[in-house]
C-alpha cells in the first residue's frame, strides 16, 4: 500500500507501542525443537494466549534479509525500496555518527610494490598498528577540497571512513583489485553524478599513500563499498509517531537513528533496556528495544546459549507487562537458526497483545504454532500499521 | 493481477453467482464469543461444511475501509484506485440519482454576521425548516451557466447538492472556515482544471446568501466535500457478467449502481431481500445481497442485536440454497466489532459454495475457525475472481 495513504490515516493519539524485536530468534529444531521451543518460556506463553500472533517475512518469501533490510521492514518501510550500503552498515556499527552529506566506505590497510597489491590485509596488522595509522592519516589529510575526511579504526586492517561534504554521491566502484597480484585500483564513478566524490577518494588514496610511504606492511588502503547516507523518511513524518530506540550495539542504534528514532543511552543486559524502557516510558509512543545476542549466538552455532537468551527476555516480560502499554509486540528482522550459523530466509514469529485483538487459538511461543495464528502470514513491513491500528491510531479509508 | 488480463479470460456462460454481504458482520469478543461465535446458525455451519472458507482484508492489513472502498473490493476494484469522494458517498447515501456529470458536495446551513461565520450548523434549525429552505433555493437557483443544481435536504442542517454539466471537475477545497469565528471562505480549486467548477460553486454560495438574507440563522450555507461521480468501468465490462443490486439502503443502492449494477425494487428485511432474489433470479447472472442491520448494530455497540440480524440470514439460507446458485458467497465488506462501535481493520470471513471446491476442514461459522480455511487470507478484490473462477466462467490464462 502507498506510503503516503498510510500517513494521510495516521492521528497523534497517547496510545503507547512496544516493539521488542529479538534479532534472529527463529530457528530450526535439533532433536525436535527449534530455539524457541527448546526455551522455557512460561511468560511468553501466558502473552501468547492473550495475543494474536503470525508470521512475517522480512523481505519476501524465500529471501534472507541483512540486518538493514530486516529492520527497515520492521520499521515499516519497504526493505527493496531504501538501500543502505555496506559503507553505510559499516559506519553505524562502529558507531559513527552520520550525517546526510556523508559517503562512507570500509577500509582495508593493505600492502602494495610498485605494480600490485600484494597482500590486501597487510598481514592482518595489531588493531593497535591500525589505530596508530589511522590518527596519522586524520591529522595528516583532515579535508580535501573543503570535503571533511572522518577515519575510524577497526579490527586489525579494518578501517572506517566518512567523506563528509555538499553534494557527494556514492555511487562509485571498490578502490580494490579484490585479487592479490593485480595492480592497484582507484575508484571509479557508476553514474556521470559520482565524478566530483571519486576525484575526491582518489586523491585521498593517494594522500594516504603518502603519508604511509615508510610504513610496512600497512603503505597503502583499500577501499569499498562505497555509499551514501540514505533519505529515508523519519518515521515520525511517516507514521506521527514519536519513537526511541534501546539498543546495544551500535549498528542498531544506527539503524534507529537512520528512520529519526531518539536514541536512549542504556547497559548491556536486556533488564538494563527494559530499565531503560520503564524510565524513559512518559517520554515517548513508540519504542523499539533491541535484543542482539539471540542473533549473536545463532551466527555461533550455539543453540544453548541462544535458548538462554529467549529464557533471558522471558523473564522480563512481566516488567514490561507493568508499563500496561496499548500494543506490544515481540518479533524479529530475520531467522538466525544456530544450524545454519547465519541468518536465514525462514519467517519470523510475530505476537500482537492488545485489548482490541481478534483472538487466534495458538497458546505456544512457537514457529509452528504461529503457522496457525490469526494474523497470518505477512510482510514484515506491514506490522508497524497492525501496531498503529491497534493502538487505535490510524482513520478510516474512504467514506 | 492487471483487471485487463482477467477480462481476457472472463467468457460469458449461464452460471449463476450470488453474493451475500453482511455489511460489517466481522466482530471481537464479549465474554469469549464474536457475534458471530455468539449467533445460532446451523444452516450457515452446514454451509461451512460444503464450503471452502478464508478471511479477507478489504484495503491492507491493519487498514480500516470505509463503505466504498470495503465495497469496490468486494466488487473486484483495487479500492485505493477508484476514488468515491465524501460528496458523491454522500449523494448516494440520500438516494440522489447521480450521472457521470455530476459534482457533489455536503452541505450545511450556517450563521454568519458581516465578518464571520457564527455557527456551522445554524443552530441545528430543525428539519422542516431545512426542506422550506431547500425548495426555496432550488426554486431560485435551477441552475448557473448552464449547470443544472440539484439540491436535497438532510437532517437539521444538512443537506446535498450537485452540480450537473459538461465538463465538471471536483478537485476544489472546501469552502468551509471549519472554526467558527473565522470569515466565511469560498471554494478554491486545487488544481487548473477545476477553475470554471469553482466559480460555478461560488457562485451558486453568493446567490443562495441573497435567497437567505432574510432567513434567521440560516443566512449562509458552508460546501464541503466536492467530489465528481468516479469514473469505474462497470462489472459488466470488466468481468462480463449481468449484476442485479438487491439492497435496501440508499448508499449500497448507489455503490452497486457506480459499478454498473441494475437496482432491483426490494423490501426491508432479509426475507424480502431474498424474495426478490428468487423473483429475478432468471433474469441475471449475478446477484448483490446487502444486509445492512449487522453494520448497523456493530455501529450502535449492540452485540445482541448484531448477533439477532446474522441469525435471520441464517433463517433465510435454506431459500437461497433453493435456487441452487453455482457459486454462492457470504462475506463482508469490513469488519464493525460492538465493542468498537466503529468500523475496524480485521479480516472478513468469506465463504464459497460450489461443487468444484477444493474442501478444507472448518465445520463453523467463525471468524476464529476461518483462519484455517483453505482460501487462506487474501485481498477483498480477488473475491471476484474466485467467484468467477469456481462458476466456470475463467478461460485458462496461457496456453
Amino acid at each position: 500500500m502507498n506510503p503516503d495513504i498510510i500517513t494521510s490515516l495516521v492521528t497523534k493519539t497517547d496510545t503507547k507501542i512496544i516493539l521488542i524485536v529479538m534479532d534472529g530468534v527463529g530457528g530450526l529444531p535439533i532433536n525436535g525443537k527449534t530455539e524457541i521451543e527448546a526455551a522455557h518460556t512460561p511468560n511468553l506463553d501466558q502473552l501468547v494466549k492473550d495475543s494474536v500472533c503470525g508470521l512475517t517475512y522480512s523481505v519476501a518469501p524465500g529471501i534472507t534479509a541483512g540486518s538493514g533490510p530486516g529492520h527497515l521492514g520492521i520499521f515499516g518501510y519497504e526493505p527493496t525500496e531504501y538501500e543502505i550500503g555496506r559503507g553505510v552498515l559499516e559506519a553505524l556499527g562502529v558507531g559513527l555518527n552520520m550525517t546526510p552529506f556523508d559517503v562512507a566506505a570500509r577500509g582495508n590497510f593493505a600492502t602494495r610494490d610498485a605494480h600490485a597489491i600484494t597482500d590486501r590485509r597487510a598481514g592482518r596488522i595489531p588493531t593497535k598498528t591500525n589505530q596508530e595509522l589511522c590518527k596519522k592519516i586524520a591529522k595528516a589529510i583532515p579535508e580535501i577540497d573543503g570535503v571533511k575526511i572522518i577515519i575510524h579504526s577497526g579490527v586489525e586492517h579494518r578501517f572506517v571512513v566518512l567523506f563528509r561534504g555538499e553534494g557527494l554521491d556514492g555511487r562509485i566502484a571498490d578502490a580494490d583489485p579484490q585479487t592479490p597480484g593485480l595492480p592497484p585500483k582507484l575508484a571509479e564513478p557508476l553514474v556521470p553524478e559520482a565524478e566530483e566524490t571519486t576525484k575526491i577518494i582518489n586523491t585521498f588514496i593517494r594522500q594516504v599513500e603518502d603519508v604511509l610511504k615508510n610504513e610496512h606492511p600497512a603503505n597503502t588502503i583499500l577501499l569499498r563499498g562505497f555509499a551514501k547516507y540514505p533519505d529515508i523518511p523519519s518515521m515520525e513524518e511517516r507514521f506521527k509517531i514519536t519513537p526511541a530506540a534501546i539498543a546495544t550495539y551500535p549498528m542498531y542504534r544506527g539503524l534507529a537513528k537512520l528512520v529519526g528514532m531518539h536514541l536512549l543511552e542504556t547497559g548491556q543486559t536486556i533488564r538494563d533496556e527494559i530499565e531503560t524502557l520503564k524510565a524513559n516510558y512518559d517520554t515517548y509512543d513508540f519504542f523499539f528495544v533491541h535484543i542482539k545476542k539471540t542473533d549473536s549466538y545463532g551466527e555461533d552455532g550455539n543453540f544453548d546459549k541462544k535458548v538462554a537468551v529467549i529464557e533471558e527476555l522471558d523473564i522480563n516480560i512481566p516488567e514490561v507487562l507493568s508499563l500496561n502499554p496499548d500494543v506490544l509486540v515481540v518479533t524479529a528482522d530475520h531467522s538466525t537458526p544456530a544450524v545454519l550459523k547465519a541468518h536465514s530466509w525462514h519467517p519470523n514469529p510475530f505476537l500482537l497483545v492488545n485489548r482490541y485483538i481478534r483472538p487466534d487459538e495458538v497458546i505456544r511461543f512457537s514457529e509452528r504454532a504461529f503457522v496457525h495464528g490469526g494474523l497470518g502470514r505477512f510482510p514484515a513491513k506491514d506490522g508497524i500499521i497492525l501496531m498503529l491500528a491497534h493502538a487505535l491510531k490510524l482513520k478510516k479509508f474512504g467514506a
